[in-house]
């Protein structure tokens, strides 16, 4: 498969590409899905989860599906009622270290069955070339909606426990990393080709908080997970500030965000890792020709990369015009780079 | 007066230091202000600009005082309202460059008199070794507040804009730098020892739209005020990515958010400019000894820089125990560093 070849720095015959959110709300066909669900029932039903994620490959020729689901499954399994309202709420939240504990570590097959069996059928139905990828959210990122009790401005109670009792913080990281890696372990049992580890907020850290919370809970998923054999991405929103540290979560491909210059990250990455990303949301609103030649100036970046999968550096905007779309992945697969060609593979 | 003197890059006995809306919220007596009047009221009667400018200054050794006003004054002296319903709001965006063009220009002085006469009252009330500090948004933050009408989380309206009309979003980022420069002028020539320019959007483009809109647009203010002969300083919240491109706007003294590694930014910024930073708001929650600990590793990686102006990485945070912005202060001036001996003044 060219994505997870990609991923692994393997000879590729041009760019992979795929979107954050590409299964969503811009697709006509999502929303009608939507009009008589709600987020959270379409989430557990595997009918239309894998009608959600096969949609995209539908109208676009894309290498990868990414399962329709959201960060904040396990945490229901865990114990924590979440809401959707359709901003995220958690209406018990999680403060202290004794509330960390007593989170229960979910069997993934039991309480996110509907998942799996989700992931099993998009494998089936799914076209043997393109990748099937897992996802879940990173430690950190969970508990700033456990502790906060739904998304927050400035991660007030998250980041004063942190400072006030880094060891209770940490074990709540820990907690929470117990039950993430064994639900993406049982994705690639149940037929995910990767997995996506999603740090939504940790850059929103000090780099030395991104270093000793954020980062140590994100490798122990996803060393857990690599084992499984399966590539490991890990996207941090807002890495800039941390570029030189995101080798260090072990993960195969780093996907970065649209305020990273992709040159720049690849240079600091060098051989370690593949690359996903990072063209702005916002490009797919541009007249044609500067679409292409914004994409025409990320493959070129990206081919100083160990691997590139190109990918947008935040999720697609609900209201991005379909033919932007189109554009994008059309002029990704025509400029993509052919690697590997000096291995003679 | 030390603050200045560090943002020069000139000799100082210690480390300066000041907070980032350290007249605020966290203060008991800010708060007690507030109960009887308004947010706009307050900023726009000089009385209650002397005294809650004054506040935090009669509590903790501070080495400046910043006017207390808001980014939003001089957009409604541009013709364009604005409420705080708290957060501000603005019920007719400009949406095209005909609206842009019919912008007003502000003549500061009879526009904004209450706070020229505010910033010249606290220049005589105020210490003469403690320096003043007039500000003013930067032109692309405040553009997103008259394109959104408002805050926003993704700018969508600006971001749409700035892809599809380039020309005309520039336009826009000029007219509002014709505005705002004046208005800078006007606060020094009132008084001001030194002037901060807050760009607390700007990170949240790509690079390339850094470098294209919003630097250009800031480093227009910068020059026309640094000819008054006063500090100006650059301040963009998430400038991560962008740090090499900083020294481009021609600022003395680049103020630097959390999200920063310190030693790093002065190793980019080199001897280029003063950088003024970075405490993450959230130490101040933490336990003296944790808290002193942080201060002390920031004043030595201060210590390669040109010159270091000691601050919060963001806001003070309303919650704040004000015994921690005590420790803060002193513990800033203990350990700062005396810098310019090897100049023998």
């Amino acid at each position: 498969m060219r994505f997870v070849d990609a991923c692994l720095g393997r000879p590729v015959d041009t760019t992979p590409v795929w979107l954050m959110r590409q299964a969503g709300r811009y697709l006509p066909e999502y929303r009608a899905l939507r009009e008589k669900v709600s987020f959270l029932e379409m989430c557990k039903d595997p009918d239309l989860v894998v009608e959600a994620t096969l949609q995209p490959l539908r109208r676009f020729d894309l290498d990868a599906a990414i399962i329709f689901s959201d960060i904040l499954i396990p945490i229901e399994a865990m114990g924590v009622p979440v809401e959707f309202v359709p901003e995220p709420r958690l209406p018990r939240p999680v403060r202290s270290s004794d509330e960390a504990r007593n989170l229960r570590l979910p069997d993934p097959l039991r309480d996110t069955g509907f998942l799996m069996q989700g992931i099993a059928r998009v494998r089936k139905a799914l076209d043997p070339a393109r990748a099937l990828i897992g996802f879940a959210g990173a430690p950190f990122t969970l508990a700033t909606y456990l502790v906060e009790g739904g998304g927050s401005r400035d991660f007030f109670q998250t980041r004063t426990w942190m400072v006030r009792d880094p060891d209770g913080f940490s074990g709540l990281l820990a907690r929470i990393a117990d039950a993430v890696a064994p639900y993406l372990r049982a994705q690639v049992d149940a037929g995910a080709d990767a997995v996506q580890v999603f740090d939504t907020w940790a850059g929103e850290l000090t780099p030395d908080d991104f270093r000793r919370f954020a980062l140590p809970a994100a490798r122990s998923v996803i060393e857990r997970v690599r084992r499984e054999g399966v590539p490991v991405i890990y996207f941090v929103n807002g890495a800039a500030g941390v570029l030189d540290d995101l080798v260090h979560s072990g993960a195969d491909c780093l996907g970065l965000d649209f305020r990273v210059d992709l040159g720049e990250a690849i240079r600091r990455i060098g051989g370690r890792a593949s690359v996903q990303g990072n063209l702005d949301p916002m490009a797919l609103f541009a007249p044609p020709e500067d679409l292409r030649r914004r994409v025409a100036s990320l493959v070129e970046a990206g081919r100083a990369a160990r691997g590139h999968v190109f990918n947008l550096g935040h999720g697609v905007h609900r209201d991005t015009p379909l033919s932007g779309v189109e554009t994008l992945v059309e002029e990704v697969h025509r400029r993509g780079v052919r690697s590997g060609a000096e291995t003679g593979t």
